[in-house]
């Protein structure tokens, strides 16, 4: 059990920036609601999977919808604590902890605010060990958590409860429907987890991992040395490609960010291209002579070659100069049953196979 | 108080699908389960707005959705009742009285199925006098009880509770959005209300009203008079126009069955013309000359030429021999402030002032 300091939460930001794979949204914004409350005198405790005892009563908290909207319309910043309040109404019962559901982008820093707000610890560990676009893609469903009930609320109050819905992915169109229509962004809470069933579906230990990036990307920046390399040593990835973007297409669709993006390659990439497709996320990287150099579940992350900051796809434009990482996913993304729901099928490439980059998520090799 | 028979029921099949004006779905199923009920054993109550006590609990029960979906996709019957169920878990409180939201179409039934489902009594009124496409355009809305909590449910047992919404409008978005993903249509329970609200919202006496209309048509029938003028004399309406079905475009747009009507002018119209624009329900009126002869709120209904058989939207075609009535308007409907709410400018004709018909709903002239 550790407390949570501003040091962490500026390599916070970074690391899960960067594990965001483009999507998640800007962890900035909920980092300055979480430094507010650190500052008001608020402590935030951190709790490791096996620290946390058998009685507990967890959920995780977080915003959905695109991150493209969460640029432009800035929410109240509590809007997941009040979908908590919501779902603890709905069941009577308080929760005792709470945990990321992607310790990708904004939502990592989410369950650091409903600490603040409601008392509670934050438990090391999330459902993704990156982002992804959909509900259902989340370890705690892959691994049979019951995915409702679960409720959203919107900036102006407004709360929606969901319960016995059959599974995620029905839960995710159903809420989508009504993020969408809450103006694109909201905040949710679901679903509840007993300590057993949290143990046993989480990736465990990726808030600290996300503060470890973070902060050997700011420690080579301070020391002059080469913060891409920094991450890679701690995120246990790779360099797939180097080069310059030279075309962005995207579009809000469904609630969305849809596209691709094209790199003209620049130093040892000189003379080759690449293309991804995201959906919020980067989904494939793909060479101009069709080689596929990573795909999902596996991290595609494009940072800037120079600081290593991290390059949503909400952000990314013609001109940037880049690095793209390839960082192997974690384990429990690699079994048939989650390559089911976040494999490259489920994200309509059935001609992919999945053929996972070398190396181990989050150790250096 | 008085008990419903089968007699009753045919003949508010009837006269709910004359006031559907062309919307608010086939009562025709509904009804099928209701008597199936009642040949149970089960008995279903009708209490007037007077009869009900100081401390009834009350809400309304209906189904959600685009009557085009309705008749393509027939529903388990009693997700209207699942709704109550859940909005009464949410609230932790058993409801005493149902109400009909609208006792135009199919949701004419539904109080009478949760009736018999749960015990409890179906109040003699409801909140429309006729059927209107979306959840903000009734009485008790209008009147200013608050919209929520609701609850839907669809055919899969899956539920959605809506709470501390701001207004009826934003819960009509958000319901409407959850409603196409259950695959357009649902089960819904809403608003909570106190005896003394419901008995100062409610249009009373309606279900009577849709007996009565249903009864002189058959009456009509079974005497080889004419079933259209019993139905006028019963309704306080008029003949708008007699002719024959020359056109109908029809979509399905954001749930709705959209689209207009041509009708060429026969017997006393002949050489005329007549267009009518519905949203689920009929809305508007207008001669080939561009003279109108009704709008919205007053009743715009299709009825068969021979036996006053209700022609509703998603059943109107070619060649079809009818009568357009134009039943006057609830006084409740007619005030400014419903008028914001469901006058012409509010289904997208602000240039349409509303010129009511004469005479009185439900009153012979």
């Amino acid at each position: 059990m550790w407390d949570v300091t501003e040091e962490m939460l500026d390599a916070l930001e970074i690391g899960a920036g960067i594990l965001g794979t483009g999507g998640g949204g800007n962890p900035y914004l909920g980092k300055l609601e979480v430094v507010q409350q650190l500052r008001a005198g608020k402590t935030i405790q951190i709790f490791s999977l096996d620290e946390i005892p058998d009685d507990a009563f967890v959920t995780t908290a977080g915003g959905m919808g695109s991150p493209t909207v969460s640029i432009e319309r800035i929410g109240r910043g509590d809007e997941c604590v009040q979908a908590m309040r919501a779902l603890e109404r709905h069941l009577g019962r308080r929760f005792t902890h709470v945990i990321a559901g992607e310790i990708g982008g904004a939502n990592s820093m989410r369950p650091m605010i409903v600490a603040a707000y409601m008392g509670i610890p934050v438990i090391d560990g999330d459902g993704m060990g990156r982002a992804f676009p959909e509900l259902q893609m989340d370890t705690f469903s892959i691994y049979g958590v019951a995915p409702t009930p679960g409720a959203l609320a919107d900036p102006h109050g407004h709360e929606v409860v969901f319960d016995k819905i059959a599974n995620a992915v029905t839960l995710e169109r159903y809420a989508r429907a009504v993020t969408i229509q809450m103006g694109g962004a909201a905040g949710y809470a679901f679903p509840p987890m007993t300590a057993e069933e949290v143990r046993r579906t989480a990736i465990p230990g990726t808030v600290t991992l996300a503060i470890e990036i973070g902060r050997a990307v700011r420690a080579a920046r301070a020391a002059l040395a080469n913060p891409v390399d920094a991450a890679l040593v701690v995120t246990g990835g790779q360099r797939l490609f180097h080069g310059k973007i030279v075309d962005v297409e995207r579009r809000l669709l469904g609630g969305f960010a849809r596209g691709l993006l094209r790199i003209e390659g620049t130093g040892p990439d000189t003379g080759r291209s690449l293309r991804i497709d995201f959906q919020n996320e980067n989904l494939i990287a793909r060479t101009g002579t069709g080689e596929i150099l990573a795909v999902v579940p596996d991290l595609i992350c494009l940072v800037d070659e120079d600081s290593a900051e991290p390059i949503t796809t909400e952000i990314v434009r013609y001109g940037l100069r880049v690095v793209v990482l390839g960082i192997p996913a974690p384990e429990m993304l690699k079994t048939p049953k989650a390559l089911e729901v976040i494999g490259p099928t489920a994200f309509g490439y059935p001609d992919v196979p999945y053929n996972p980059l070398p190396g181990t998520y989050g150790r250096s090799h």
